[in-house]
């Protein structure tokens, strides 16, 4: 074995191929093997974590050769998995140990109760009452009532199986409502859902409330897509025939719900009237939408909602198809662009409750977050636009099967490596793949800091070496092809274009610039920010190392970060168990002080400085200042 | 002027014809003259009052001349109504002084809100919050609440007229519920509606909630009248077509209700979408139907409802024309047969608040009633049947034009005086008409004790010395003849069958021996009772007199007796005004004992007892005994 070798150029000569996707940068980390005896000398480990190295792992093409080796090269996809996803989202199990007997505010309760006769024929209700209390025990509320849809079939439902009922109930500080009265024992299935409306993803929980299991979850687009991408079209367009509009994304969105909730109860064989609560979130414009409360003035100066509290309600008030004496409880909002699924977040993340200095991040369609621990909260949002989401980009698409989530290029050749959801053939590139795009774009100058894709370097010469042409003139001026039509599964080539990066840059420089600006109004400095959770479904997928690199996440370590996935829906789904839960979110959303950014020209010139990659001012992005370094070294040292 | 005769022969003599329709046996006083001057000896009284005497009043057909005098003949319509109705019902009107700031629970507030600012951007919801509860005053509650619907229509109303509304307001211990909200200042226009639903009339006071007036008042036949004439019907009908019924039955209670308040408002000039309350009252069955809860379980041993007390509801949810989101509380009931328009009676009749030991009695298509003091209630139910209001009998009609509502036969030729509603032609008789017709029947022997129409006399001869024949044998058998044909409003014989006086003999009977059964059950004589008060619509024109010879009101001092008028409806009218009286009618709900009548025997045997003319017993009815006694000697007088 040659010495003073990389072991990436040793294992070519021994008729070995190691996949080097960036072209033998130590950047993408593909390339990784395990020593397993003998010396080396490791030029970068960037993308080797300190347990990688422990266990003997070197990138291939960073490695020089030292002495005699034993090297093991191990199943590529695992060691990329665990650099990128190192803290994944937790698993959906019940928050605490959960007691549906008192932490939930639904229940049922089965009676058995003495028919009526003539030495005591009171009233059915009455009758029911009683026993209703003689079989809750004391602490029963004295105050027992019932909508009118509950009374007009207590009468039949009593008498159907000889005053055999079972009652669901909803238990509040003073008072017991009888929501439902059904035949026979039904106490052994008790279902409720959390649900998640996202402007472009809505997701449910169908949860146990016996045990406080998530049994199924499903997601889909929201329904309302098709009205306009972002929450301002919608908004939009619900003002538009009289509000004809707004009752039509309101059947919209809880037509998704519908199919949504139905799929979770087919899967599972359960009746979708066994469902007798919903806990729902959402950023305020969708939470209006559901609710059919117009959502016009949340888009005009100066920016509010109807209401961030609004009432309990009935499953038959909104169509919702689960028991139509359901009750159903948005979470509260705090301001027109900081939602309930923001304080769900700050919830279901712990950021109200720790004493680490946090930031939550929640990079959706728009970006949200919050600055704080368990003794003070502050919000803001920025319209960061779609684009991670896939839309207002021409090749974007959600994260399932064919979308590209990650990308490598060769910063000799600029030619692409992929990864594609599902192994298949491309169709496109979902949130995680753009940022890498933009990343790997950016490192291996496909374009420059201002984003601009590079057709021809300094000297004149064109800029890709590939043949033919990865970086061209395109429809819509110069673009990058990531696949080529023949390799792909709709046979048309993948671009990503130069409005496509300028819609990137915005969203990501709105994203920095809002929580620069959270910092920067109660003074702390960003080194000081203990940990930065980051929810949204998008976000598990992030890889933080090119998140950092396009200048979307700051630049602190790693281990700082943890991505807790979509918090909203788990936020929803710890308030559907647990009734102190929700309250807590009553709390939050009291407590969080929101930054309007509208009005704020501080906010505006943060934006602009955040327009470039990674940022106008390198000295706050020093990872990725020795990156680019480590390439010119690297570069050099391979010509 | 001869001395030792009658005056009533002394005019004759004379040239002047004295209406004597009872044929100058002292039971009508339609024949009442004025002795200015000289000596009269009157045989008989019993028609006149105390006061009467004073005024030197004596029937002529009764009163012998014993000096030369000076007699005047007054307007005989005035006396007659003098002696039937010396007690009248009430007028309607604030039953005590109203004040709306303190007395009524939904109230309206004038608001001019602050226009939200990016300094102050807080939602609609809370702002509106916030300035009601600073306009409101320091206790006001902390809980304000706002139903979806309200909630939906906030935001654009706000700014309709620059953050000028008026909401309006119910108030509960703990909460606040804005009801309504609309553009600028409506606080001078607030109104309610306090609705008796009887089985056959139907009756709405319109009510400006400002200053307490009932400021219009309607009442129409209960259009579902068509699909059953008593409760029995109505209920047997609910059931049918799988509840279709029920809906049918609801559907038309509540357009009668809507058709008199669309009545009472456009009178008035007053917007329907100005009542904000509305207090609904009547028996069991028809609070069932209102309600569209099914009353099947009421006509099934052991006759329960399906709810005594029925939640406060909102206006929409039973397709009401006033506000939407107006509020609708039925008053509550007892039992099966004792509803909410005896609790309210209790109320309004003032027998739950008094030291005297009290009957009230509410006579309509069934008979309820309730006996005791401000200690104690007890109650039973009796189903008269119709019979009173003027169905199950072949020319009964409510108290309109063309109802005769007194009679008086001439004991010699068995001629009938009529007076008939609107001084018309008849067309029928209403209830007042029935009860003195029958009373006169039985005391000039058309009919025997038992109620038989008697044809022939003991001897064989043919009864009825008119001709041609006013007794005689109809189509259904015996019948007596009211009006000729050529007399009438509709050109046919108006006539009593027999089958018309089993019909008013089983009502009687049933009533009579319910107050009976409750004496009974608590031991009370009946000399005891210090008051009775007579409720119901039809009670005010019961001619006390007659009543009691019908045996259908107990024989003691007519003194006792009040009629009220529609007690039920003045107890809604009272609920409506003042948040008190209605927990009052709760707790006279709760504190009401109901004495179960269907499965006692002994209720049986007082029916049975009672099912003659005036009763088996006669020494039950010593005033009615009198009047045989004294007409026995007035007949053998004038042979």
């Amino acid at each position: 074995m040659p010495h003073d070798a990389l072991i990436a150029d040793a294992a070519h000569d021994a008729g070995i191929d190691l996949n080097v996707p960036c072209g033998g940068q130590g950047r993408c980390g593909r390339c990784a093997v395990i020593v397993e005896s003998g010396e080396v000398r490791r030029r970068s480990t960037l993308r080797l974590s300190a347990r990688d190295l422990e266990q003997g792992y070197a990138l291939a093409c960073q490695t020089v050769i030292e002495s005699d080796l034993v090297v093991t090269i191990p199943p590529q996809e695992e060691i990329t998995r665990h650099l990128t996803t190192e803290k994944t989202a937790a698993k959906i199990s019940p928050p605490f140990a959960y007691n549906a007997r008192t932490d939930q505010n639904v229940r049922k309760y089965f009676l058995e109760i003495a028919a009526p006769s003539f030495d005591n024929n009171t009233d059915d209700w009455t009758r029911l009452r009683q026993a209703l209390r003689a079989s809750a025990g004391e602490a029963f509320p004295q105050n027992i009532t019932a909508p009118l849809t509950t009374l007009r079939k207590m009468s039949r439902v009593l008498r159907q199986d000889n005053w055999r009922v079972t009652a669901t109930v909803e238990l509040s500080d003073d008072r017991a409502q009888i929501l439902d009265l059904v035949a026979g024992d039904t106490t052994n299935a008790l279902y409720g859902a959390a649900v998640d409306i996202g402007t472009t993803t809505v997701t449910v929980y169908l949860v146990n409330l016996l045990n406080g299991e998530v049994i199924e979850t499903a997601a889909d687009y929201n329904a309302q897509i098709k009205r306009g991408e972002d929450v301002i079209s919608r908004i939009v367009f619900a003002s538009k025939n009289g509000h004809g509009g707004l009752d039509e994304l309101h059947q919209m969105v809880v037509g998704t719900i519908n199919r949504l909730v139905e799929t979770c109860a087919r899967r599972q064989h359960i009746a979708t009237d066994e469902i007798y609560k919903m806990i729902v979130v959402g950023n305020s414009t969708m939470l209006h939408l559901f609710l059919k409360l117009p959502p016009d003035q949340i888009r005009l100066a100066p920016y509010t909602t109807t209401a961030n509290f609004t009432p309990r309600v009935f499953a038959n008030e909104l169509n919702l198809k689960i028991n139509p004496h359901a009750v159903v409880q948005c979470l509260p909002n705090v301001a027109s662009f900081v939602g309930a699924d923001i304080t769900a977040g700050v919830l279901s993340s712990g950021t109200y409750a720790t004493d680490k200095l946090t930031l939550f991040l929640d990079i959706g369609t728009n970006g949200e977050m919050v600055m704080g621990n368990r003794e003070w909260l502050i919000s803001c949002a920025c319209s960061a636009g779609p684009a991670f989401e896939g839309a207002g980009v021409q090749f974007g698409m959600r994260a399932t099967t064919g979308a590209i989530e990650e990308v490598w290029i060769n910063g000799a050749t600029h030619e692409p490596t992929l990864r594609v959801i599902g192994n298949t053939k491309p169709r496109g590139l979902c949130g995680s793949g753009l940022i890498s795009l933009l990343a790997e774009m950016f490192i291996t100058g496909v374009t420059d800091k201002a984003g601009h894709i590079v057709i021809k370097d300094e000297s004149g010469r064109l800029k890709d070496k590939a043949q033919p042409s990865r970086v061209r003139n395109g429809e819509h001026g110069p673009e990058y092809v990531i696949a080529r039509a023949s390799e792909t599964a709709e046979d048309r080539d993948i671009v990503i274009t130069q409005v496509d990066i300028d819609n990137l840059l915005r969203a990501k420089a709105a994203i920095y610039a809002g929580y620069q600006m959270l910092a920067q109004s109660v003074g702390v400095n960003f080194d000081d920010v203990e940990q930065i959770l980051i929810g949204g479904s998008f976000g598990q997928y992030i890889n933080v190392e090119k998140a950092i690199q396009i200048g979307l996440l700051p630049d602190v370590p790693w281990e700082r970060f943890q991505f807790l996935g979509n918090t909203a829906a788990r936020g929803a789904y710890m308030a559907l168990l647990q009734e102190t839960a929700r309250a807590e979110v009553e709390a939050i959303a009291h407590k969080l002080t929101y930054l309007e950014l509208a009005a704020d020209n501080a906010f505006t010139d943060q934006f602009l400085a955040a327009m470039f990659l990674p940022h106008t001012d390198l000295t706050q992005f020093p990872s990725v200042q020795r990156v680019l370094i480590n390439k010119e070294t690297s570069v050099s040292g391979n010509k």
